[in-house]
């Protein structure tokens, strides 16, 4: 795990979907998620050495996690396999052609049983950029522990941390969150967020620029704010940037936000400014909505110019 | 049978679905169908205890008949199987993306055999309302005269009758469908049409709001007249009532106007106003328009809000 | 139509098949179904000019059995839609591993409503054989007239006639059929029965011999007794041969007899003597079990010998 | 839940099947699982009133195990919905066309919830059978509480009690299945096991004729024993009758038990005589095997002839 | 091949589709695909008398070729089996919604070798149309001299010659494009081209205008552009007509501007005017690009008015 | 690459199956394919270290390649894409459920442009196992020299060599096959061979003595003979051992020698002695032949027991 470029943590899921409500049958397809296995995926794809930190249950459904990583070319050697307890599930319902609904069984799960002496060695293998989500903190005590070791020790070492506030409401309420997140971005460098959830990072009820002033005060030396179909806006010490959406024909918005935050990552290793890491942060937004399952759509680097170029359509060559 | 809310009286077929053009081959998928057998279930999946009656064959695709009406909950209780007629079918093609063609194989079917016999126990046990609609007069001579008695019977009963015009012309002519449903919109306290359907119950050739003034005149209570995209107007003695259409991605039309009747009914059976029924009766036609298959997208009560409510997209929880 | 070898005269069905219970619903898929047309099938892939001759529906359903059949090679110019009439349907439901059911929607089909007139041309054209079998003539009035009528007319102008017995218990009672297929039998030059369809075309009870017997004196040249995994008799005024079945592993016997006498008539039209015609014979019904399908495992002419040879397993090339 | 001929208490599980190795992903089909919601499935199709009582999970899970429940005609009117606990899992694993893997997710899981004030309704309605099996009291405290309370208390009110060993190591040693069961075996009419798990409701290590007379001597009137290709014994003070498997192809043998067990239930209330309700057991277990599903398969009344008779293949009418 | 409307050349290719990344994996579907091929399916399609001439493998993909062209009634008999080459193949990735990928599989293939003596007899018979793209003279040395043969052969013979440009730069350069399509273009009655197609048939970098006339100078009766979703233009020595795009939900561009031709081609056939001939023409295409495949969803002659008039939604008779 | 236990050199290919006739039409799956790649996953899966080395296309089936093998944890670092050539193609049909037919399409592949530069980094990072098959020295010169170097340069290393036959007659003759092979056998320490492959690798028409007789005398320490069913014969200077199959139900004979390979050699890596070899090698062998795809079924360490113990059926824990 030596010259790595980021380093994620968390817990991948096994998530099952339907194509049509769920109560009714019908088969369902197996695909990894997590978010922050996501944001791997989306780095490695763009041929950054990715690798992602956590726990796996012992069974094939652990195995499947692990083959997938693996297919992706993410670093999977740090990855505990946990004798006692099952993988993580989710159900992802195609309720309407609008409207998806996601139904967790992550209870007790393997991932949730992260630990900090399961983060020793992989950050101690001196990773260039450390990225974790506001989910992990929320799965227990431990991996709430686990997260908040991690963040300190990269800070202390000099390892930027990326934070994803990303708030579950099934996880803990909006005051737990503030209570745990809001510490954690104080070691990070780069904080992303909707903007219904800067104030998990702040005070309470406080507004977009409010909220990132704080962060700023509070070290964070970036802010991203993912604002879907609007774009997404940058705040930092300079001021603050806008860029808009890639306009592309939506089928599946899960996941778009990890493609967003692993377009950021990977604009900042390739030495971008941050207008053009904002570039590919919607980017690599525009690639996971417009195609099926959390990150399948994710672009290589040979095909980032797929749809960032104006001409869509069937190429025949 | 008893404390019933709603009975339907109709045929209920099997629908064979392709995703594609039938002459081509490809798979197909089963379904149940009917229009009246779609208002119950929309009934049933909003908590109102409803029933269905009709005969459907005695053999395995009567029995995938009446599987598929017990699953939701419908009551099947006075349902008669027909040992000597098949069941009858129909075949939904999809033609192109906006194009589907429905080809009916329901000639001698049980369903079709329906008769005044049938209905005499289940109109007896008095339920709140009794729903039909301008097909199955079509079928027979003996469903039009159980159709007949059953209208007339419920008026005399004191049970209130929906009836909606649904003129197949694959059944009967214009003309023909006009001898026999204007006379039994004169049992009717609702009457559901589509524009160019209203004349079917009133003068040839009436327009809307002429027509409407001749069913009110004859005693029906409200007339609702079905816009699609442009929604529903109500008209009753003290005027005419607007709503639009709730905006969803549209998948597949069919059904719609069976859920917008079971949306209007609900509301009636609820207790609502003339406007908050219509807001359901489009919030059900949404639905239903929303999801594949017509009626398997239609909400139980809890999820009445998943589409009125502005916000669209996944919900993560 | 010219230089035909075979001409067949029947009823195309669209088969609807399950892979499983059809009460419990699940997909269906759409096949090319009838005896007669899985014989001129049998024989196209072999290579021999067949056509076939019926009506189907005017609509998508009848458009799927004319890209089938001329998807093989099967001369349709013969063919009339009728567009009055619905296809006749089938389901084909795989009840358990060992048990499939078939239940027919084909009455008042446009295939039933085969007439005279609609064999007039097609016979006039000369073809060197005639096949047709005992469900044509139990498919309506008309349909009788023009088997009875075809046979006659056939054997008047020097054409051989195949006639397979093909009771269905569905269609008409034994001794109905006895009436209307013994009278054929005696215009047939070559016909095929199970065991148990003997009779049918001879003395009420009779035993094989005295059917047999019955037959020959009557002028029929040869008799075909299937006898499914014991392979085949063939009886004539030499005596009777015996062909064991070709060993596979079976997964569909459906068409099983369709084939076996598919591949009698190629070798009689190849000039095979006897026993080679019964072991191309046995060949072919081998061929139709190992593959799923009434007709899509049939063989061409290169792929005789992938079955009848005794090394079975991928062959690597 | 008046005239119930059959209570079963226990877990309904949504069942995830892989038709290959789950490691390697790949589409998954849902299936209601659940020994006891198998034998209620088992009754209702052959036309007994059968019901049954458990907790699901308030979601969409929920929903579809009452959806697969009430298709089949059993009565759900007792089940309650827990709006705490998720639905129990298990995935189906065909890891080689010979060995079938499981692997559940049912810890915490509504249906393990179970506790007394659940079953008091339905009890004291009056069924005229009770049926459980030793997964129940294995899932936790309070449902080991309620299936002891039930068994007794159906005991005491003079309706007979079917207990299914049903052993599963996954969930407690034999040991702790011993000293539950045991006891419990001492309420039961009739207990049903395999060969080996006969010593949990006995001595340890109890061969079968020690172990059956000790049921015999402790008050059960029948010991079943399940013997899978060989069929099944039935001991009785009268002596031991056997009887044989009905041969056929086997394609998925989960369920079989279950199937058996509702055979020689509805033998019972049939009133048949011992051997016949044997015969009638292993004719279920012969449908369920093969068929696939656990019990998608299992007959009606009119379908019980399908394969206890000699003749296989498929039936043309 | 007598009194043949159109004769078309070219390769056909087995189409792989997916419906995802293919890097991903996953099914994949087999479809007959030609520029050619579909064209003349389009005629056959129809009612009109339409060949195909090219070669084809001796193998299993050959066969799926014929079977495919055989269903759609287009003659085949000029086509050769080549025992040596395979089938050319192509891969269709369905990379995101709006961007699918083209990768081919076709040198060396069977098509590639067409030759100038695999068209004499078929010329020789006679055709009313001959049609060819500029994909076949870039498939080999032997297919240029065959396309050019073919071209010049028909032109003397009086037979209308019509040209689709059909630039493929996986093939060829457009300078090496330019050298042969514009001699070719000289012998072509009608020229179909998209707008940045119209300089490889004229000087290099010509505008519409200068190119059109370069075209009709040199004796080119009509020129065809199409703008996609703004409809056609055609010019002719009387000036430019231009018709706009039918509107239709498009899922499926492939095989548009093939459709398009068969369109056009159909009204010259008819005796259409030429805007009509327009007209007829961008239906073919909407009815393309409303479905799935490349000719899949091209229209019957009864068919035609389903998607001109203005009325779409599901069609319930 | 370093620490690597087995270094495998060939080709791996897409392989495109279909489950029934291919002219028909229909899905297919696609599957990474290719003997030696086939081994590796079968030893990586068993947790040694094992590498793959060939080259690859530069599009998105060599992607797809790519990622099949690091999902089974097979190192690919030394795999080279290549930008000019595509991905070898297999066609793999189910003509009946016996016989299935391989078809190639990898003539100018990129896997057959293996040359002796892309082989030296691998091999001189000391492997303790060398595996190739006769496939790779018929793909191209370049391969065949790469092959011949790769195999001389081990054996001059002291790194063990095996050698499986594998002869494939669509590639060569067996004359060209023996004058390569026989001198590769030279430096090889294990020959691989089916009874029938024996002569190519001594001299002609060699029966299986004398051909392992002049294996043992040219060097080669091991020679195994597979018998399929039969199971398999290992000799050495010791004399010859013989051990029979596992009983297994068989649905696809795929890879089932490659398994056998894996398994030898994995026997090998952990010390076994040659019989507990042999049982390893004949285990793998059935979990191929048990389950679909060439390598999907292969087991992991803790999967060994699932098919060598005698009890067969679902597993419930």
């Amino acid at each position: 795990m030596s010259d790595l470029d980021l380093l994620t943590v968390g817990e991948a899921l096994v998530s099952l979907r339907s194509s049509g409500p769920l109560a009714v049958g019908g088969p369902l397809t197996m695909h990894l998620a997590g978010a922050e296995s996501n944001v791997a995926i989306g780095l490695a794809r763009l041929g950054h050495r990715a690798a992602w930190v956590g726990r796996v249950s012992d069974d094939e459904l652990g195995e499947f996690v692990l083959r997938q990583l693996r297919a992706e070319g993410v670093d999977t050697a740090g990855v505990r396999r946990d004798p006692d307890r099952p993988s993580g599930l989710m159900f992802l319902e195609r309720r309407t052609a609008d409207v998806s609904r996601v139904r967790y069984h992550r209870a007790g799960s393997a991932g949730s049983a992260l630990c900090v002496d399961d983060l020793r060695a992989p950050l101690a293998a001196g990773p260039r950029l450390l990225h974790l989500t506001g989910i992990t903190p929320a799965l227990s005590d431990s991996a709430r522990d686990a997260a908040t070791w991690a963040v300190r020790t990269a800070a202390e070492s000099g390892i930027p941390v990326c934070l994803d506030v990303n708030y579950r409401s099934g996880l803990w309420s909006r005051e737990q969150a503030r209570s745990t997140l809001a510490p954690l971005a104080g070691y990070a460098s780069v904080v992303v967020a909707s903007a219904d959830e800067l104030d998990l990072v702040a005070e309470p009820d406080a507004d977009e620029n409010a909220a990132v002033a704080d962060l700023l005060r509070g070290g964070v030396r970036t802010v991203l704010v993912k604002l879907g179909a609007d774009g997404a806006r940058a705040h930092t010490a300079d001021g603050v940037r806008h860029v808009p959406a890639v306009p592309v024909t939506a089928v599946d918005t899960v996941g778009a936000g990890d493609a967003f935050t692993a377009g950021y990552l990977s604009g900042h290793l390739d030495g971008l400014d941050l207008v053009d890491r904002l570039r590919r942060a919607v980017a690599l937004g525009a690639f996971a909505v417009a195609g099926h399952g959390d990150w399948e759509g994710l672009p290589r680097r040979d095909e980032l110019s797929l749809i960032t170029g104006s001409a869509a359509g069937t190429t025949l060559r």
